[in-house]
């Protein structure tokens, strides 16, 4: 079996995301961290724009092969290739439930609170901290009040987002709850989401790809 | 086999791709419009917030299951149960690689620009439409150029995204770059692209799918 180095960064959801999968699947791997905020962003540099040409983490090197872009396809790639235990169901109209939830966070969530993002809100439109701040809120909560909706309704809930078995949508949700949880936001609203959560991170391999856990962690700042 | 109908609007890229898939697949399917900004927007309405909690486009009907949302994970469910022609290729690391340069586009670039996000800019924030024009040119040219240096060197590129046959890439690069075009967004730095989508959008199963031929196409608005 060839050896599995994910390129990622402690506090990246997407690169959380493929940790929980690799630890789900049982498979070892190194951590080779690229810092976001050290010196510009290490994640800029020439180095790692060769493994990443978009600047982003996380990026998965399997053996000799290209590097691995983006943490759904990643984690599909370690299912294909380690089937054991699956993170889809076996039905396509399930697995098709499970990668629109998964979606619902990495399409319509995450990508509007990315660091780049908020940057540019910043710099590029003098936006003030509290409507950075706000614009960060509007988007978790308009993105889990439509998630809670819908799942609050969804009759393959069951301990984990389809049935009992944790896989793609549950490691798509607690990454983006410890965000929302890391910047205050109030998740009284969204009781499945947050039972979801729960159950799913106090998994071992949840917990051992928890940010404050991995190498590369730092104390949270001051803010 | 069961009835197909897809809830879309002409001009959503999402539902797009959709449309693309299912020519590309052979299949009947009926077309339900969603009008994105009439009455303040039909997906915000209750009726079809049933079929779609996030009144996101599109969502696919397939029989009498509950809808499929979110476009790649109906395409891959398209894959799975109809699967010729194939729009993924057989081996994990190109199927990685395929899925990888959909989500750089779905996740990358499609979320940042789409209206709900152009209308928290204006309303919210209060930027001028300079402003907003200059967001929308951002961020598709920060992804297409970060795309055109990985499609440039990747030698899985052929007459498309993977080797000579269209898949789920090119799908979603179609849409994104008939966005661009409308938004009068200058692609000379892009000739990869350019090509891949010259060659993709001539085929019948895209040019049947762009957005001026499907039947809620209205006139572009002078702009």
């Amino acid at each position: 079996m060839s050896a599995l180095a994910l390129h990622g960064y402690f506090r990246s959801s997407a690169s959380y995301r493929v940790r929980i999968a690799l630890n789900l699947k049982g498979l070892d791997y190194t951590q080779l961290p690229v810092h976001l905020l050290r010196g510009g962003g290490e994640q800029l540099g020439e180095a790692y724009r060769r493994i990443h040409p978009d600047g982003l983490v996380p990026a998965l090197v399997d053996g000799d092969a290209p590097p691995l872009l983006q943490s759904l396809a990643i984690v599909e790639y370690l299912d294909e290739c380690y089937p054991e235990p699956p993170l889809l169901p076996a039905a396509a109209a399930d697995r098709a439930y499970v990668r629109s939830v998964a979606q619902q966070i990495a399409c319509e969530i995450h990508p509007l609170n990315n660091l780049r993002v908020l940057g540019y809100l910043k710099s590029t439109l003098g936006v003030s901290d509290e409507q950075k701040s706000a614009w960060y809120a509007h988007w978790i909560g308009n993105g889990f009040a439509t998630l809670e909706r819908r799942l609050a309704a969804e009759p393959r809930v069951g301990r984990f987002v389809c049935g009992d078995t944790p896989g793609l949508a549950d490691l798509c949700l607690v990454p983006q709850v410890w965000n929302a949880r890391r910047f205050a936001i109030a998740l009284d609203d969204y009781p499945t989401l947050v039972g979801l959560d729960e159950r799913a991170a106090a998994l071992p391999a949840f917990a051992r790809a928890e940010p404050s856990r991995q190498p590369d962690a730092e104390p949270p700042p001051s803010r």
